[in-house]
């Protein structure tokens, strides 16, 4: 069993993705074989790109506000939202408040979802 | 897209079980065909059961305080703790607190840990 804070795991930036860090918080060094657990935080005024793939997302926004866009429309986001984003679903969260925007963000554990050192 | 505050899914109770309920948050009837979220709520002074199984848990504590057993010690948790238990591994998280201990709790969806309904 291992247990530690979030915050006790190292924030680390995202290329090309100004204003937005990861924390990989349970995932393949740790022996999650099936999915992960990261933390994502997005600076007021930052979002994640507009993008979609083949695995899916399970989110928990734990601070912060703003907006899930599916492309076509937004919705507002809080403390305490669930998100599903289904496989090839568009998505992007966006911090349209004052304060960071962290969320849980949980993936499986498929390689072309992973960084090179977690495949 | 699926969104929703997780205070909008309905509590369970749990067989045998006083003081814990869950909330199914995303799961198989969601479209989540890898792994599952859940919520779970114990009160001041309960516990969920010391037990292990061949799945994984993966633990974000959104609130309250405890301690997590792993069948040899205890190891106090509380808001922002991240648990990793790994498939077999003896597991209990029980309240200590004054006020209830909330967590996420993630599983693999397979059926042996999903309740029929969800299969």
């Amino acid at each position: 069993m291992l247990i530690r804070d979030y915050q006790d795991v190292p924030t680390q930036d995202i290329s090309d993705l100004p204003g937005v860090t990861i924390r990989w918080v349970i995932s393949t060094p740790e022996g999650a074989r099936n999915f992960a657990m990261r933390i994502f935080e997005v600076q007021p005024g930052y979002a994640s790109p507009l993008h979609s793939h083949y695995w899916e997302h399970e989110i928990f926004v734990l601070a912060g506000s703003g907006v899930a866009n599916n492309g076509e429309k937004e919705t507002p986001i809080t403390a305490g939202s669930t998100i599903f984003i289904p496989p090839n679903a568009k998505h992007q969260l966006r911090n349209t408040g004052q304060s960071v925007l962290r969320f849980l963000c949980m993936i499986p554990t498929v390689p072309e979802a992973l960084p090179p050192s977690h495949r």
